[in-house]
């Protein structure tokens, strides 16, 4: 029996402890990856701290991992012992439903999230469904590559799976984690790039990283005066935020859409919506085909995400970093 | 000066009465129309009554005009006189800004309402702006296609708006004036077509307009039992539901789109949006061209309002058939 030695929560807002589990025996359809970084994700507390509801403890957080190939299974052809693969938010997907085979895996509704009720990347070791690890392209920096694999590609996969067209006008709200990863790949999209930001201290960062123009959003003048403007905005914000104003913004056609799961109702009046066909939305990461796609051009146009990197033996002090949102941008763990 | 005979309002909730109007000189892009038909809508009374606020009265209403060129300013050259048009919600669009060039002149900011600031189609005639009126198509009813014109194409734009697909599964809120109209654009459209239907009794009229099923709109469990079902889901109806209810019958990457004038928000949980990257919408009547796709469409596959006839001479009989929402499914006068 090999043990995988991990870093695990054992009651909600637990400080992580060293922790040992036998994987058992590898399955056919697994593979098992050395890990070599794993990006930490407000998801990770989220499920630590049991914010969403109960846990299965002991909780082995971490879904942006970046490694190795150890061991694969019998049946698994396509990833090889050495090669340098990532993995995010599912460890798993049926590959049978409607979703699956239509290339949606990451809406199935079955697929196994890699760190609730499975043991997640803030180890020496992670197994998962060959089907859900995606192989890096050559060229990638792998110091800052895992938060790609889930808030990097959470962000992307809207661009694909909505359409936005490299002459669209675009705005992020929440100018974090997520928010600075959409505004590289939106300005590398072609795309006219507006930040709303919190404050005019996070105007000039906005613009370094892609936005061509910065709104305050507690301004809710200059909110009002971009009437009409966009195509499409992203919220990657947790808060509420007075949402019928932003869908002000909107041009005819425009799409709300939301990847930062706010827990208050959406209060939407339904006049806005009409008049101007607009439509409001949320999606969740990305299947494996679009974090290959995200990873290509990612590496075309120079795009990373912007890390703090701690030991993993610092994981606590690194997990705080986040749960604190002081992190800037990203926080990655490197074994 | 030659007057026009029309039928106003001239205050809110106020009988009907005979008015007459000069209507000037007809403008170089306008034409003038002979009224035969024209259709109630519900949008009629609300102006009428000014549910929606304040209105200039006095208010010739009536936007679901059948009837024949009779005039045609200099420069129309696509539309002839004793020509068989229709006439919509809009009678005018300014054809120069970005949606009216991209051929969404339904959403053009300054387009002309038929019946607010402008005398409607509840007259002896009624003038346009040429480039909002649409030549009928051989072969179509002009009796009961009145209706085509704002409830019809309010029904039938979002199949085309959103790429409904003849392989989805849609369902219609609201079996009344614009779902009977949507039951049966779903059919032909080739879908697999449910009502929500409020009774038991609507079930047999549901399914004789084109519906394949029907589910009890006040029966929870039945519509929890329907999760996960559908791809596209159409509300045609102005008051509060459990939204979120209804987003849970949706698939993954499925549509809750609205055509019905709620007056209260909607409450929307977001992680209902995220988890299955599903949208809501919402969208006003269509363009020109897409009334005639569809009144080719509804030719091809006899397609026709249901209708009430009245006598233009009894016309506040036959507005409070609508206020009162007992039309059976839509009242039409005659000239």
């Amino acid at each position: 029996m090999v043990m995988i030695k991990a870093y695990a929560a054992f009651e909600p807002k637990g400080e992580l402890k060293p922790f040992e589990y036998d994987p058992g025996p590898l399955a056919n359809d697994e593979v098992e990856i050395d890990v070599s970084y794993c990006g930490i994700c407000h998801s990770d507390v989220s499920v630590i701290d049991a914010e969403w509801g109960e846990m299965p403890y002991p909780v082995v957080a971490g879904h942006e991992v970046v490694g190795k190939i150890a061991k694969t299974g019998s049946s698994v052809s396509h990833l090889k012992i050495g090669q340098v693969v990532g993995l995010g938010w599912h460890a798993g997907y049926c590959g049978t439903c409607h979703p699956c085979q239509s290339g949606d895996n990451n809406l199935c509704g079955t697929a196994t999230a890699t760190i609730i009720g499975h043991y997640g990347g803030f180890a020496e070791q992670v197994r998962a469904k060959a089907n859900s690890v995606v192989a890096i392209p050559a060229g990638i920096d792998l110091e800052s590559a895992g938060p790609l694999f889930c808030g990097g590609v959470t962000v992307f996969n809207p661009l694909v799976q909505f359409d936005v067209k490299p002459t669209d006008k675009v705005a992020v709200i929440g100018i974090g984690g997520l928010g600075h990863m959409a505004l590289q790949f939106l300005n590398a999209w072609g795309c006219e790039v507006t930040a709303f930001t919190s404050s005019d201290a996070k105007r000039d960062e906005a613009l370094s990283m892609g936005a061509h123009d910065t709104l305050n959003s507690r301004d809710a003048d200059a909110i009002a005066g971009a009437a009409g403007r966009f195509d499409f905005i992203i919220s990657t914000v947790n808060v509420k935020l007075d949402w019928n104003l932003y869908l002000g913004t909107l041009q005819p056609k425009g799409r709300l859409h939301f990847v930062g799961a706010t827990l208050e109702p959406l209060d939407i009046g339904v006049f806005g919506l009409i008049g101007g066909q607009r439509s409001i939305s949320g999606s969740p990461v990305g299947s494996p085909s679009t974090m290959l796609q995200m990873l290509e051009f990612a590496k075309l146009h120079s795009i990373k995400p912007v890390i703090e990197m701690y030991e993993f033996a610092d994981i606590n002090e690194a997990l705080d970093r986040v749960r604190s949102g002081k992190a800037h941008y990203r926080v990655v763990l490197k074994s």
